[in-house]
C-alpha cells in the first residue's frame, strides 16, 4: 500500500482503489516506440490510451458489426495497456520480442489487477483477456482502433519507428490484418496508408 | 487540411475526421501545472484525460446520483480539455487567469469542433458545454472525477504546483466543492486530503 493510504481513514475497498490509481499512474512513464504526430518525441502509453478512446468516439460508425457496446470497447481501451507498467511496451514489428509476450503480460495482469477489490479485479481481468483474444465484436473493433492509430501517426511523422527498425509493408499487412475484420472503411484507409508509406520509402 | 489527407482518396467525412485527429494530437503537448504521482515531471493533458477515464471506471459506484450514463461521462472527459490546444491550460487556483476563461475556451471549442462533420460537431460541442455547465448528473460526476484526480496526485508528489503558487486550503475547498455534489465518499476523501495537506504545509 502506498504511504498516503496509511494516513487516511478509508475502508478497505477505497484503499485498494487508491493504491491501484497511484500504481497505474506509472503508465505515463511507459514510452512507446512510435512518435507523436509532429515527430518531436516518442509517445507514452497513457496518452496513446486517451487518443484511441477519442478515435473510437469518432469512428464508431465504421465498425463492421452492428450494435457494438461502445462502453465496453472504451473500457478495454482504457485498460488494455496497463500491463506494460510491469512488462514494458513491446514493439509490434519486433517479431523476436513478441515471443512469450502474452504469457509475460498475463503475469503482469494478475499482479496489477490483483491490487483491486475482487469484483473489479474480475471485471478488469476479463476485459483485458477479451481484448487480447480479439474474438468478440467489441474486442475486434477495439483492436482495430488500437492498430490504425499509431499507423496513422507514423504516416505523418516521418515513420521513424518504422525506418529505424526496417519494417516491411508485408509485415504491416500481416500484423494489422485485424483491421479488415473490424471495419471496411478503416481497412481501405490502411491499405492507402501502406501504399503511400511504400512510395515514400517509410516501409520497405 | 493536413497534407496527408490530400494524398488519400477518402470521402469528405473521413477527411474531416482525420484532420481533427491530427489536430487534437497536440493535446499531448499541453502541459499542466500539476505533476505526475512520482513528482518527476509535470503531466500533459492527454495523459490526464486517460487517467480520469480510468478513475471513472473505478469510482462509478461512488456517484451520489443513481442511473448515471457512464458512456456520456466518459465522452465528456475524453473531450473536455481539447479546447486547451488553442487556449492553454489554466491553473484552477490562478484566480486572475480564470477571468474570461469560459469565453476564451468557447471560441476555441467552436474552432476545434468546427473541423468535424456537422453531426459530430454538434454532439461534441453539446458535451463540452454540458461539462462546463455542470448542471446534469453526468456532468457533476465528470467534474467530480476531474477535480479529485490532480488533488490526489498533489497529495503524493510533494504538492509542488500548490506550494509554488501558495494555494490556500480555503481556496481548495471553494474551487473543488462540486465534489460534494458528486459523491459522498469522494467528498469525505477530499476533506481528509485537505487536512493532511494543511498538516504537511502543502496548502496554506
Amino acid at each position: 500500500m502506498h504511504q498516503l493510504i496509511n494516513d487516511l481513514q478509508v475502508n478497505g475497498r477505497l484503499a485498494q482503489q487508491l493504491n491501484f490509481i497511484l500504481e497505474t499512474d506509472k503508465l505515463k512513464q511507459v514510452i512507446r516506440r512510435n512518435f507523436i504526430a509532429d515527430g518531436s518525441r516518442r509517445e507514452n502509453t497513457a496518452e496513446h490510451s486517451w487518443q484511441i478512446i477519442l478515435i473510437t468516439l469518432l469512428f464508431a460508425d465504421y465498425a463492421k458489426e452492428r450494435d457494438i457496446d461502445l462502453l465496453k470497447v472504451i473500457k478495454m481501451l482504457t485498460l488494455h495497456d496497463l500491463v506494460e507498467i510491469y512488462s514494458g511496451d513491446v514493439f509490434l514489428f519486433d517479431e523476436k520480442a513478441n515471443i512469450g509476450k502474452f504469457e509475460n503480460e498475463k503475469i503482469s495482469a494478475e499482479q496489477l489487477f490483483g491490487l483491486l477489490p475482487s469484483e473489479q479485479k474480475e471485471e478488469f481481468s476479463a476485459l483485458w483477456l477479451e481484448f487480447e483474444a480479439g474474438n468478440t465484436k467489441e474486442s475486434v473493433f477495439a483492436n482495430t482502433i488500437d492498430r490504425i492509430t499509431p499507423f496513422l501517426l507514423n504516416s505523418v511523422n516521418g515513420g521513424q519507428s518504422w525506418t529505424e527498425a526496417g519494417v516491411k509493408a508485408e509485415q504491416a499487412m500481416r500484423k494489422l490484418n485485424i483491421i479488415e475484420q473490424g471495419s471496411t472503411e478503416l481497412w481501405d484507409l490502411f491499405l492507402q496508408l501502406v501504399e503511400r508509406a511504400k512510395n515514400n520509402q517509410l516501409l520497405r
